[in-house]
């Protein structure tokens, strides 16, 4: 399917261990899963335990932190090329595979960060157990009152007081924040506000869960649904107070550490999608060529609409997953800030196509597809919250049109030199 | 805003007050609403005291049984315009307002039967409580095994045995069901499944909800919502038995039954539909032009895409609400039969235009908009609902589309005529 | 078809006599229109006699300068809304029916001015022969230099130099200007460039056709097509001189000229598109109902997604029917002004629909569609061009968002009430 | 723009060689070209000189019939995916450069049909000159009557008659047919209507184009362009007779034929379209950031919805060229067989993506994009077509689907296997 990039033999056999055990082990699970994740309170206070299963499995199967790419030692080696054609398939069994191989965000991300800007004290507290796939994590960012979208409107504060930081702040959708083994925090906010340049007023600072002070309000719900138990939760920090060796890379370097982090895990998620999409995609065939469904006399792959919607689903899929890899490529080839058009791209793109994927496999399904007998509806929410997560729509639309943009004076230059070019071939009696 | 459609200075007196409710007694209401349906299994067996007190004071206003057109001697007499207008109010609040009306489905249909085509017995045993707000019911049609778009597909039998029915079948998506005042079913079957006429295999029996042999399964959700109390049920009928005057109108009119009533019941919806546009526009643009929200230094209303946002929804709400007062006004100047296609085109546009209304609000929110603390993401799952509820969109477009193309043979008659005619002035030295 | 929007006995009757007309004289003589046209420099110097011959019948008809409307003596006394019915059924002939009934732009618009704003010379040396249809005028305010969508950047100077005016300018896309017939012209231009309130700099003056000084330059083409023999022309005005008696209303009142003159003419061609529109579908019906036209076994029709087009485009045609009779609805009951957010929404709507429809047609009949052999390709590029002509879509939408965007403080004092409702229910142990 | 796919050195030569070709002499002599091609009669029957003058200077540079590929030993030996690169450049300027480049249809496919299937004799009459850019030829399928998209309908009948063939047909649409030099026909037609395979009824011969009994009866608009010299033309063919060599690999055979034609032609047609994308995004990021073109105070590009587009046109562009070297690369490491879903999706995609990427364009320029002074429109008839031309959308679409349904069964079989492996995992106390 993916044959135009080539992926080293490793890889190849990568791909087929990890299609097998998606399908032998993570889907069938899925329900299960679920229904151990139990109701009323106690989705946010135990752990399924046929996780655990899973992730032992994982671990020995080989399949297990795939996601540090070659930079970092501590990782299996792989480029982002290769680790997207495995996110693909982990992504058709989003809720179940990626956390199984220890491969789920926030934790991906997070474990990033104190691979790369790490203090020897805080990789061995935090990266190790995290790789271990003992506790979890969140990223604290996004903020109740104001347009998280722009980042710098963050306001949490992060006061040197002493040897320690205070932190002072009202966050919400922090996901992974409502998991019992969630363990630490990146908090991001303001160690210098009144820093004249905006880029260098935010530090990202490590702050365990049991720190005095944090307050987990409640779940935020996605539609209609909590995710526990991870979950989205509104977190309140009031006097949250840390010491100074818990800055990550230094104060004032918040933007820098974002930037790092959020370039590949953007083609994570796209790449998951991109999974989730060819699920949506398999569940719909399976429907409509079901010869015991029929209407007006004929099953329904036989209504010309739905074919075409098929056909349809098809072009998106394989046009997103080409726009995904590519841009892999080129962060293997460059990096992520070499990356940045590419990576804004499959980031509008993709999450637009699940939704249209998603909405017509839903309406192959009649009432069924918004219910929790099919994975579409579930997909939907993920795929219209992706939209706006690491960033909305539109910061990336403008951020990519103004790199185009640019472009202006060379296109008028080149369009000179054509007029020119004509005059001058007019001046020799229409000869070149 | 709806000035084209003349309607009566009572209906505008109604509409005055209906919309003080609703802003006044529905939208307070609502969250209180919420927190009061509970959680865990207390969902489905209590109701929220506060919707009592909304229909006490909606009796009280003379905001009662609104929908029962002036057809009917025991309603108040509106026309279809006129209470689709109503319908545009309520539907800005759809969680609590109509059925604080007494106005809500399925119960709305489940009346006109009775009122309709009802015996004195049943009328006087369910039409009373249902008018009076002091039961509910539910319309069991959809199956879980076929493809119920097609309702000739439908297998529940219904089997005459004696001076009974017995009925067996497996049903799904039956609203209303969940909820404990409910005492009622309307159920389809196949009484007479060999018919050679295909539309006159269908039967529907009244079966009280006590009845032995009924088995309410679960809930179905919609996206993550459950909707109780009401719910929308997966329900067995195991040789489920009523007397043989439980029947609606005579064996074999099922079908007859259903089109009488579907048709207002889509305009219903549709103009509900409209209002939760409206809500949500009105929600978005409260957002973006919040001063405390900026982006990159102007509020959201100062972004272009914003902006052109805003016009395209005001654009589509606007076409939407045009067709679906012209087909309600059709209803009134011929019946449900003759607005046939206008009831399709309101049906196939509206929830379309409402998917693409709500997504927009939801994107200018950002996380917010898929929330519990905004109505959108809930809206969501409504609006997708409705293209599939009643017919999806590909029953609606076929049926449409056999009416225009019925028109090809006086299409290629006039075009012959034309052609004759410019041969004939061609030889008159083209004088006409 | 249109029947919700009452228009009176007499319109019903001109309606009638106008379908005749039209079926019977104008759309057969469009291709001997076409023809006597002609080819090479003729198409510009010479007019299709047949023309001449509708025009008298329309005359006799009474068919004629019905697009004054009630609020001018020297018109037939029709409402917005009566002409916008007829503007319909002009439009599925849109390249002969208006002119024959003297009812064509920019006639229209120019003759508007001068019946609501000519002097009595003014009006006896211009105004009577273009109502007699003894001339042609064009409407110059289009400029090659700038962005003429935003009007105010309007160059052309308009200079007082004792009791004449000195015009200079580049205009171009001023359509009728190739016209042999065109003896006027309204040109709008800067007399006062420096005046502090940007929308009294401009005036409008009258320039006789064969004035010193005007250049017609060369048509401008739409697509491949030159609209002979009107054309949109490229014109240069160069120390055009006239007295100053030709001044429309007064200097620096040209924007109020635009303004009324303006709102009207986009309902006349929102109407007509819908008559295009309607033409469009039916050249569809009759392609794809054709039994001589099989694909794969079948008629065009029984492939799904054609008939899926043919249901999609009537909903959109009538939806838009809808938006531009209310709002020409809007005009009769308010003015051009209370009505422009109505006319700014089916100016946005109606060309937008219109390309979509007749995109769906052409695709149905293969390449014949895009050719001379049928209306569509010359439509498309009409409706394409409609999305520019008299303010882009963007202009509008920009209007029409602002009054949108208006109405968040009112929003905003709404929920705020509704928040302090609740806060008394719940006060009142969550009673009402 | 393209590095994920690598080309040779070789190739990356003639890539830089040609883009100055294209900036150095096609882009400039475009204007040039069309003002020789001159006005009325005398478009059918000159040759721009131009044209000769930028043949010669192409071939004098080695950019000369590029487009065999490697299988062919008389062609410069680009894998498809390496020609592809270079349609690309071409794709700017398609008016001039690819004739210039002797790589235009239908001459292509036509010299393919000749070098994979001709005879010595075949070969060495016609694929020689028209290698040499000494005469050029067309490709008669597309018929009046029928509905040639299924080209099981084609009637033209080809009756051998002794040692000849007799051909009568009505075709149109035959593409370079009006062009002095255009020497020689390949006819497709039945010689054996009553073969009960549908598929084996068709044979392709070749007709000299001065051979009696040929009529070209006129030139086919598309949008109002002519497209002279080469047009698009309607040939009626009465009786026409050629030797019974003249047949192309044999009787029946006129389906292997084109099928082995169209695929590559299909993507050249693509990159083509991707480079005329291409260059209207740049004609377009020059209007809009020229800084004397201002509306309400900003240039063009300040308006937010217009950056919007201009994001978006660039995602849409990258996608559909990644499809398109994606089903390029597909050819070369299979064949055009194989490749043909990758064909199919590029084909239904990429036109699609022209037309919008065309009117976002025309919009940002008002009434000037649609006008001869920008090549948008022009662009955009050609877009248009492509939607038709060499199968319309609706047939690749139905085959795409037809692929992805036969997936059904292995879909349902892995569920099958899900659903088992889950009852095993339940079985063993929910332990993997």
């Amino acid at each position: 399917m993916t044959s135009i990039f080539e992926v080293s033999p490793r890889c190849q056999e990568l791909q087929k261990k990890l299609i097998d055990f998606v399908n032998n082990d993570c889907l069938p699970a899925e329900e299960i899963y679920e229904s151990q994740v139990g109701t009323g309170d106690k989705r946010w206070t135990s752990v399924p335990p046929i996780m655990e299963e899973l992730k032992a499995k994982a671990k020995s199967l080989g399949l297990w932190n795939l996601f540090l790419n070659k930079s970092y030692p501590e990782g299996p080696g792989l480029t982002n090329l290769e680790y997207a054609t495995l996110c693909e398939i982990t992504g058709r069994c989003p809720r179940v595979a990626p956390e199984a191989l220890n491969c789920s965000a926030p934790d991906t991300g997070n474990m990033e960060v104190f691979a790369k800007y790490g203090t020897p004290e805080q990789k061995a507290k935090w990266l190790v157990p995290l790789m271990n796939g003992k506790i979890r994590s969140a990223f604290a960012m996004t903020e109740v009152a104001v347009s998280s979208s722009d980042a710098t409107n963050i306001e949490t504060s992060i006061e040197r007081v002493g040897d320690h930081y205070i932190i002072n702040g009202h966050k919400w959708w922090i996901s992974g924040a409502g998991d019992p083994r969630c363990k630490v925090y990146l908090v991001m906010g303001k160690s210098d506000p009144k820093n004249e340049h905006k880029y260098r007023q935010q530090s990202i600072v490590v702050v365990p869960a049991d720190t005095p002070g944090i307050e987990v309000v409640r779940p935020m719900q996605v539609f209609g649904y909590d995710d526990a138990p991870e979950g989205h939760c509104e977190v309140k920090f009031t006097n949250v107070r840390v010491p100074v060796a818990n800055i990550i890379l230094g104060e004032g370097r918040g933007f820098e550490v974002i930037q790092g982090r959020l370039g590949p895990g953007r083609i994570h998620h796209c790449m998951r999608a991109i999974g989730m999409a060819e699920r949506s995609l398999d569940v719909m065939i399976a429907r409509v060529t079901d010869p015991s469904r029929r209407t007006f006399g004929r099953i329904l792959a036989r209504h010309g609409t739905v074919a075409a919607d098929v056909a349809k689903m098809r072009i998106e899929i394989n046009a997103s997953r080409l726009m995904v890899l590519s841009a892999a490529d080129k962060i293997d080839k460059t990096d992520a800030k070499g990356a940045l058009r590419d990576i804004a791209m499959a980031k509008i793109m993709v999450p637009q196509m699940l939704q249209r994927v998603i909405d017509l496999a839903i309406q192959a399904h009649g009432a069924a597809g918004v219910s929790q007998d099919f994975p579409l509806a579930r997909f939907y929410a993920g795929a219209r919250t992706l939209r706006i997560a690491d960033g909305p729509d539109e910061v990336h639309t403008m951020q990519l049109a103004r790199f185009e943009l640019m472009r202006g004076d060379d296109i008028r230059a080149r369009d000179s030199a054509i007029k020119a070019r004509r005059a001058q071939i007019l001046d020799n009696g229409s000869k070149l």
